[in-house]
């Protein structure tokens, strides 16, 4: 079997590439290991920024998002007992972030590639990069019937998540890796139950953070932070509840409204980034080279910028034999990751509570919260980088 | 003898206290450890942020300094090979910083208070503050030419330094102090050579952070940071230079003049903040209630902000008898005084090189760079904090 572009992975990343690269003429063959119910069906991110909503809209799969999707138009950060608006339309004006669950997005763009008559698979095992650093890379696999594959390309593109086999499938000593694990998790539940404020919540409180989400008008969002090794069975709905209750009901007026918990997770909080994104024909997208703490809602919004800029890059290669662009793909997509990694990293310390923050750190973050809440210069920093900054091949 | 408000220390803030007192028609005596001639050498701060500037021309004591400082419309930050303007005349319009030494603000108060008959004492000892928790607070000290002596007053201002009498008189248990030290601290000079470049230069490399910086058209000033516990005796002028030409020569076309060295120090990098900056009729101002890291050119302009929030209380107290005011002096204070502490820490952990950072805390530290120097909204917070945001009583 041969294509153009080999793509591990039918999470947003795979998913999209091989979209983009169908609308560019292209072909690509998507191998994921799931099931498509079990893609279809995974709780992630929900926070896209304008810019991923546009890239979407302008590839033709975001029709069902603007309708169903929330656009918002502020954050609140509460703490001191006290609710601070960041308003997008006043600091970053004609930019919003629209409220719309990843798995919708994959069930979107699972749907176009194959009314496309795109070639994804699922429940492939056993994937295995081979002869990357040759033009003639190719993948081996065995499909869910127990047939043994092999996809011979021109490119692969690993967007298998963090634990995927891309990366690890690319010689020791190559690849820089920078990392930085947080002290703490998040406990993340989706419960049935109308979101009990219009705006998402960023709660700073002695017990620790909390954040309020949602994913539609009738099923909220929630986080806590915990310990690293937290155990979930430790946490029975009522636990969970009150300690939502005691971060959230902080400011006059306010009642948390609750319902059934449906899904219930413990996230790790950590950085990643592996430079260079790339080895030989092998390309790596997504969290499959960078992972962000989830508390500045990037690591989604990311992954799409990683693919416009691959897109492009093979664009190129297959119009005219270039490689001038793919050999700069990691170049092009790293200031951004940074960016991210830099903002995933001050929101984190911005709003979580450290156990080694002594008296004096504590009022600096109470300082720098009461900082970007009152200056516009600051609360603008905050706003650009959640709306997402524009794409650098635009402002180049 | 008895004066209205007794002032420990002829520094900027106890001197600009006793000068705004007499121009509101109030009282005071001033009362120094050292001598005349050492106060008014002593190099230390030398950027005076917009508001110093208006309060020290308002109140009559700007003349010299407008004629000779030095106003600066940006600072450049220097790192990766190549130099970043932040330009206040475009970030904040019609701010801008004047570079004027402390000590020459000490002479120009000095001269003023003497014009005016005011009573500065210098060379006085064993000052001692007693029954400041009480309306009838005074204090004993030994004259120069050893004279022990008396001051009865209404109000002590304790304007004396980290290092005064006056925080440690407060009874144990009444102040919560909080402190941050810095793993490094800065060696500084002042040499006898015309500025390599106009505008201030923070440079951070992989040696060390260097400040590029001066006090007049012919004189330089320069730190580097240094081991906390460097030895200054390791520091011969030739390694000094060198040190200085490796940390700042790292643009193109940049040549560091070089001149004799007339100051030489090493200063610890530490915040500290003590709460409430007040015991009875005991007031701290300046770096008796909190000190910073010199990074941000803060400590001498928030001793200004300082005095000018004590003088109207004490305008109050001794208008209609009404503590009200002054009750509410440290409340008033405090929130400058950890944006303050905040900023410092901002900058000093933007610029300077840790020890203990890995390397992704090294790429977040050059991506928050990137970012300071290409966001509107990024550079604005640094350029507003520079020089100076608007005090308290003028917004609220």
């Amino acid at each position: 079997m041969r294509t153009q572009v080999g793509i591990i992975g039918a999470g947003p990343a795979g998913l999209l590439l091989s979209h983009l690269l169908h609308l560019r003429g292209i072909e690509s063959v998507v191998l994921e290991r799931r099931s498509r119910e079990y893609v279809e069906r995974r709780v992630r991110a929900g926070v896209l920024e304008q810019g991923t909503v546009d890239t979407l809209v302008e590839a033709g799969v975001g029709e069902r998002m603007q309708r169903e999707g929330l656009p918002h138009h502020g954050i609140e950060l509460r703490y001191g007992g006290a609710g601070h608006r960041i308003a997008f339309e006043r600091l970053v004006p004609g930019r919003c972030i629209t409220v719309y669950g990843q798995q919708e997005v994959v069930k979107d763009l699972i749907a176009a590639r194959l009314a496309a008559g795109g070639d994804v698979r699922f429940e492939v095992n056993d994937v295995a990069v081979h002869d990357a650093a040759t033009d003639r890379p190719y993948l081996t696999f065995t499909e869910a019937d127990g047939t043994e594959g092999r996809l011979d390309c021109d490119v692969i593109a690993g967007c298998d998540g963090f634990h995927g086999v891309s990366r690890p499938s690319i010689p020791e000593g190559v690849l820089t890796e920078y990392r930085r694990d947080y002290p703490f998790a998040w406990l993340g539940i989706l419960a049935k139950v109308k979101p009990s404020s219009e705006e998402l919540i960023y709660a700073r409180t002695e017990r620790g953070f909390a954040l309020h989400s949602m994913r539609s008008p009738e099923i909220s969002r929630f986080y806590l932070q915990v310990a690293p090794d937290e155990d979930l069975a430790a946490w029975p709905d009522e636990r969970i509840w009150a300690e939502l209750r005691a971060r959230l009901e902080t400011v006059p007026g306010f009642t948390l409204a609750t319902g059934d918990i449906v899904e219930r997770g413990i996230t790790p909080m950590r950085g990643f980034v592996a430079e260079p994104m790339q080895y030989g024909r092998l390309f790596l997208a997504g969290d499959a080279a960078h992972i962000v703490p989830p508390t500045g809602a990037k690591g989604l919004n990311l992954a799409v910028a990683d693919v416009r800029v691959l897109t492009e890059a093979l664009a190129r290669l297959f119009a005219d034999g270039s490689t001038e662009a793919l050999d700069g793909y990691s170049r092009a997509c790293l200031p951004r990751v940074w960016r991210a990694q830099h903002f995933s990293w001050w929101m984190t310390t911005l709003l979580h509570t450290f156990e080694s923050d002594d008296a004096y750190a504590r009022r600096l973050q109470t300082s720098y919260l009461d900082y970007v809440t009152s200056s516009e210069a600051a609360g603008t920093t905050l706003a650009e980088n959640y709306v997402g900054l524009p794409y650098q091949e635009e402002t180049s």
